[in-house]
């Protein structure tokens, strides 16, 4: 029976095995996990630690031993050193005892996953600076929440992780400092609607400290954190959360000379095989292909990774499936702001030599005369000439930042501005102005573009 | 300078009337509108009624007097009895005093809207008995709560109006019961579908009478409504909303030898031009070109009426414009339950000659984990051979019904289901499991394709 090693128990690799399990064709698999969790839900971490999610369990959306009822062998605490293509074997090591083995593959899927950026700042070792990857991360955050009852915590970075430990710090009852280097929050939107992002946060009470560069902590005297030095000066902090991104682990590939792209993930096709026949690569681990920009972009998010990982299991079990790429669509919210994105900001399309022309309009989530309604700020970026749709971005109150998908599905397919403007999209008093926001953007943009 | 007369102050009427005072050449507008308002919120009529807008006034956009001081002639309390196509010429009424004249155009566009229906039952005139079409109609409603506080309402007929009114009336603390003919409510949605909205009515406390028809009403001896008569008995009422749709007003049209499609709206092209030159229409009294079935179809909905009536002041003002057409995207809520549908219906869709397969799903509104999280369904049609996505319907609780756009963009587009089942649509906890609900009924439905 064709044999399928895994290395990486998380969201792509545990995709990649469950798809495989029930595939057209048998085959054996192995899955190394060097945690001790398997499927557990990374983005689920800052409601954990917000308190919204009470039992750390519940972010496991499958044990080891849920996966090992459907004939999938799961080895838990077990590492894979290193992968020797020519021999189609990987070196392992069990972490308790340090016993070392190989363990032979006809089929590699590399689910390496991705890990937190944490420069080399001084006293970044200090107790109380975290990352926030693994459950153990949350639980611990959570413990010293509980022992220590913090009152000041900094949060390093001003993106998606950041801005959601902004909210759970705050439902903890912290305040919240947030520390970005840049001029904006956000880093993934356009400087305008970054500036409606952290008019929201400070709404919020976040103390947001732009353009100030982290220089490194202040320990005290019993080792804990202290303080975070910035060009600025000292900024007090009982707790620091660092969240600056994570970086695609791809040591064991390029020791193994499987290609690494320009964005820094592994290499693959459409169909998530790399360039060493047989070893194929899914998850965070992975650059994916974006489809406006035509680039490679590496993209560290649940959904793709559970999307590739089924995409390799359908290909390693005797079907045929291709991953057809991104558009850069993401979500999140902090309190009461959402955010939504997709395709290229009006800053990345410029860089991606498209001829842009952008337009932002200021809408209501409802009917103006139903109650509760929230405001929200549309972008819509096209391409001057063809009027294509490149990009959306969204900021507002509550239902803004899903309506991002309208405009994600109407990128995918290369509608023009114009005509998104004129679409069937559903409208009912609770649920949009009977010219939604969406479609005013749109339409807006399409009359700049003539 | 160019003489445009309105027929009709309402979404379509208006919309024309204000694109064309600031098109590209100058033009001369006047409005008829036999009532006393301009540009009010039809759909926002349940919403007054169940005290959500305390104002009636808030529904009114824009007044006859702003509209006016855009330049608009607006001419309120006169009606158009006639249309003289050879002269180019309309009968006017003054409804005060009855006065008549004649008012020349060199283009007309008629915006007469649709009418409720109301069948000759026995006793339909009584008082209590009411439509809900316009802001008198509302006022009514909400006086005889206020003055008479009636216990029971029944609600004849279980479609869009009819919900809307369930929720109203329920939210003003009448016990509820909804008469419907057919075997389900929600005829615009798939029998499946039909049971679960079904099920959710009655969970709200809603008294559902399927497959009933109405015979009839009795009368006290005050004059007020009594009870609504049934083939399955009489159902004790103290007010009656009739919720049986509406029909398209085209006895102007009609009488002046413009031509009434088959779905009973007035014929037009992509321009929203009529057969006759010079002659327009736009809103509840058109039908529109339904791309999914590709024919002619009348549907009464504000968003179309207004980007239908821009269409045309664009077109009688210099400008060129087309409406593309609908897909039949429609969503409402009654209480806790929320639905959404676009595209055909796997009985449309059957009936329009398409071989079809279709799958049904349940998901919920969030990662499984985040708190709060909804139920629903949602129901992807496809086109077996080609895949193509022929429409959808979602039934399920808070943020259920707008994930429906995503799938009517996808339905415009002719996106097979099974690159929908791709698509990278936004991702985080609060707002969706990693795989959206949606996004698994496509593939499911793709998978049944093959």
């Amino acid at each position: 029976m064709t044999r399928v090693v895994v290395i990486g128990g998380d969201a792509a690799g545990m995709s990649a095995a469950a798809q495989a399990s029930r595939g057209a064709e048998p085959v054996e698999l192995v899955v190394f996990e060097k945690g001790r969790f398997t499927s557990f839900a990374a983005c689920g971490l800052p409601y954990f630690v917000g308190g919204l999610v009470h039992d750390s369990a519940k972010l496991v959306a499958r044990t080891p031993e849920q996966h090992r009822a459907n004939g999938i062998d799961v080895r838990i605490g077990e590492e894979v050193m290193s992968i020797d293509i020519e021999r189609r074997e990987v070196d392992v090591r069990v972490l308790e005892g340090g016993r070392t083995y190989r363990e032979p593959f006809d089929h590699l899927v590399i689910a390496t996953g991705a890990s937190p950026i944490r420069p080399p700042f001084e006293n970044i070792d200090a107790h109380g600076i975290f990352g926030i990857q693994t459950i153990p991360d949350a639980v611990m955050i959570d413990e010293v929440i509980r022992a220590r009852s913090p009152r000041r915590a900094v949060v390093v970075g001003g993106g998606y992780i950041g801005l959601e430990m902004v909210e759970a710090l705050q439902l903890r009852g912290l305040d919240v400092t947030v520390v970005e280097k840049l001029d904006q929050p956000m880093s993934t939107l356009d400087a305008d609607m970054g500036a409606r992002v952290a008019e929201g946060l400070r709404a919020l009470g976040v103390d947001l400290r732009l353009a100030t560069g982290v220089e490194g902590f202040e320990r005290g005297a019993d080792g804990w954190v202290r303080a975070v030095a910035t060009a600025a000066g000292e900024l007090p902090a009982d707790l620091v959360v660092m969240g600056l991104g994570v970086r695609p682990n791809t040591r064991l590939a390029a020791e193994a000379d499987i290609r690494i792209g320009p964005s820094g993930g592994i290499a693959v096709d459409a169909r998530m095989a790399t360039a060493v026949d047989g070893v194929w690569a899914a998850g965070d681990c992975v650059e994916s292909f974006h489809r406006v920009s035509q680039r490679p972009v590496s993209i560290a998010l649940g959904t793709h990774a559970n999307k590739q990982g089924r995409v390799v299991g359908l290909n390693v079990s005797g079907s045929q499936a291709r991953f057809p790429g991104v558009i850069g669509t993401a979500v999140t919210k902090v309190g009461t702001v959402e955010i939504g994105r997709t395709g290229l900001t009006e800053r990345e399309a410029a860089s991606a030599g498209f001829d842009v022309v952008a337009d932002t309009i200021e809408g209501t989530s409802r009917a103006h005369y139903y109650p509760d309604g929230a405001a929200l700020s549309v972008k819509v970026v096209a391409e001057r000439g063809t009027g294509r749709l490149l990009g959306a971005q969204i900021v507002g109150g509550a239902d803004a930042a899903k309506r991002i998908d309208a405009l994600a599905v109407a990128v995918w397919n290369e509608m023009s501005a114009d005509e998104f403007g004129q679409l069937d999209l559903g409208y009912a008093p609770p649920f949009s102005p009977v010219w939604d926001a969406t479609l005013i953007a749109a339409r807006r943009t399409g009359e700049r573009l003539r």
